[in-house]
């Protein structure tokens, strides 16, 4: 394919023919196959079935019975575990419920509600005719920009790079508006592309100058075990901030949603000691305690920092085959012609991210849809669900089994090719 | 003691120093007794135990897998469990964390951001200068009081009758003032004086004519299916506000935490059709689900509603010695003279309502504390914690033993005398 610009106008059409017959055969299977959302195989959840005849004793290390009210930052054992998983303090953690989106939306919720430091509540700029504004790296996280829609917080795309977003863009953005009240950050294997942030991109985030006081890092770590073919390493942004000066400036998100159970797994948020201070005066009106059962179920199954990262590469092991299909298929279905498809080769995470030519991305992602392979809505990576340059496909290898997978990439491969083909010779034939 | 007050001032000294060397005696003892929050004692949580070794199976009704994301709303399973146990339609109830005071948190922290009903965001008020008003029936549950006073709500109490609410009282209140938004209530076993809520009460609140379009009653049933004394009814709210033309006026909110495991259970949010969807629409913006394992382990332990119920009658056989006991104390301690004290006899709920003589709340509640009884901060049940008679205190008896608990009350009848001495003689001996 790589000479397909060369080809007369003639043979285009004849090859885009060939493709018709080829994808109707496909259609004509009656497949159901999704690869839309970033959901663990049953596979992978079977490895943390024993968490379901835990706790075996629910004292505490300290006599606590962690069945009763009581201990609205979490249980001291599982701050620890996790504290010690991460290099953080474990003062300087807050357990939170089923989900670190939740903790997101709360801190983010409580921001507009009472402010931080001192300084106004966000909620009040709506009504002096103002927006709060968000930097989002791109592609990115579609629920981080759904908190951010649902606040009516403004969101400006910001170019994200090889090793992290674009910290020009960045610096000269947030030293100039104090509107822009932070930027959202997933670190490490981010979602979709896999892109790692690398210690200068960490150091500059943490010692930037802005123009609002109350700017903040929503530092979503939402992979930050999750190595597949290498592990990379990851500066540690609280002692960045705090060595910049700005020890307040980041909340650091992490949860086993994709580690154990997604949706009953535990989650944390990470800070300086005068930001935990002030989300456990917050919160204290807001709840007792999260699920403390739920806590002491992971240590209990845990145990230690190590077994966790032995279970992720339990984990890995499962993933790996099917992250090497997907790429496999690209690199043999499209090859080097960067003008139908590019794509991300990612170390670690849940997603590979794949840009088909400007335009093309949700005309591919409508044909195989009809082909019976559910993808991920295409701009579902972007601010408001709209990519500019219509390119972006997020694709999610993790669910289907992967005989279904190679199956399922084979259509879109087919796929990419017809509504690439479309685009050349402006056509959309039946 | 009925004739306290007609004795001379020498017989009262007397009785007073016979006092004094009864209280240092029990001083002496060392006692660490806790009767400060509506704890359930550990054999209460023992009847919860087979829990923590479910669900067995995680596939739902419909076969989607539990263990993976999903299900805003929480399992179908659940919400008819509770729905038929409540005799709420599935439809109408959210299934939320592991308690229903987050759930009423993030319920007002809605309104504050987005309004409901197309209405202004409560927080707007605020930048205007105004501010949102809520009624809170007194005594009543200090978690209720401290959401209002972090969100910066008004509270304006109202007198609790043996019934409900002064709906005279609240139906005066609430056709005039556009800025009072709702009323907190517990309508059975109410936290702390066990009030139930007439028929014509749950009526007139959802009828009366309100000035405010959103207008709130933040319906906390904890209690309403633990009867300890007596099965008392409770008149259905939500299909009442329907018939009386306000089908959204009413949240409704329910919780497993005083019967299963407190900070461990299941809780829900109930609503009008169209409360449901805006709530969801919200929430879908804050959590992909809650934790379903938790939805279906509770759907596993208890199978049907009446088995929920036999639950609730070992739980109330638990209770009720303990109640008998405070009861019979008091009536052996303080008896007919209500100049001294008087207190409720609830029909079910976790607390005993105890008003001492005006003034005397706080220095009785000193007095335990400084022999050992702790009990929870006079004023606690009133907004800002100030109960402006100082007279009211909370006995919360399910966690101390039995044979504790009858030397807390010991404890505490010495203390209530020797304070209401001290008032009637003006002096505070040492």
């Amino acid at each position: 394919m790589t000479s397909l610009r060369a080809l007369s106008k003639e043979k285009l059409t004849d090859l885009q023919s060939a493709l018709w017959n080829e994808y109707r055969q496909e259609q004509a299977k009656g497949l159901h196959l999704n690869m839309s959302r970033g959901k663990p195989a049953p596979d992978q959840l079977d490895l943390s079935m024993d968490l379901l005849r835990l706790p075996d004793s629910c004292i505490l290390e300290d006599g606590t019975d962690a069945r009763n009210y009581g201990i609205l930052q979490g249980i001291p054992e599982c701050r620890k575990l996790f504290g010690n998983l991460l290099g953080i303090p474990a003062d300087q953690i807050i357990m939170g419920g089923n989900a670190s989106l939740n903790l997101m939306f709360d801190t983010m919720a409580f921001l507009f509600l009472f402010g931080t430091g001192g300084n106004r509540p966000w909620a009040d700029y709506r009504t002096v005719g103002r927006t709060v504004r968000f930097l989002c790296p791109v592609p990115g996280y579609d629920r981080h920009f759904r908190i951010c829609e649902k606040l009516g917080i403004e969101m400006i795309p910001v170019r994200l790079l090889e090793d992290g977003p674009d910290m020009n863009q960045v610096k000269e953005l947030v030293k100039n508006d104090e509107q822009i009240k932070g930027i959202w950050c997933v670190p490490l294997h981010s979602n979709p592309q896999g892109v790692c942030y690398s210690d200068a991109v960490v150091e500059e985030l943490a010692s930037m100058e802005t123009a609002a006081d109350d700017f903040r890092i929503f530092w979503d770590n939402a992979y930050g075990i999750h190595h597949i073919y290498e592990e990379v390493p990851l500066k540690d942004i609280l002692t960045a901030c705090e060595k910049a000066g700005h020890p307040n400036r980041c909340y650091y998100f992490f949860s086993t949603s994709k580690i154990t159970f997604p949706g009953a797994g535990v989650s944390l948020i990470a800070a300086s000691p005068d930001n935990i201070k002030e989300l456990l005066g917050h919160m204290s009106a807001q709840t007792i305690s999260h699920d403390k059962l739920n806590q002491l179920r992971h240590v209990q199954f845990f145990g230690t920092p190590e077994k966790i990262l032995i279970h992720m590469q339990k984990l890995a092991d499962l993933l790996r085959p099917k992250f090497d299909i997907v790429l496999q298929k690209l690199e043999e279905g499209i090859g080097q012609d960067s003008s139908i498809a590019s794509w991300s080769r990612p170390k670690g995470g849940y997603f590979i991210s794949l840009n088909v030519s400007d335009g093309c991305a949700k005309r591919t992602v409508e044909l195989a849809g009809q082909a019976g392979v559910t993808l991920t809505a295409a701009g579902a990576s972007y601010p408001y669900g709209k990519d500019p340059d219509d390119s972006n496909i997020r694709i999610a290898p993790s669910y289907p089994s992967e005989e279904e997978l190679a199956q399922a990439m084979d259509i879109l491969i087919l796929c990419i090719k017809i509504a690439y083909l479309e685009k050349l010779l402006g056509n959309q034939p039946k």
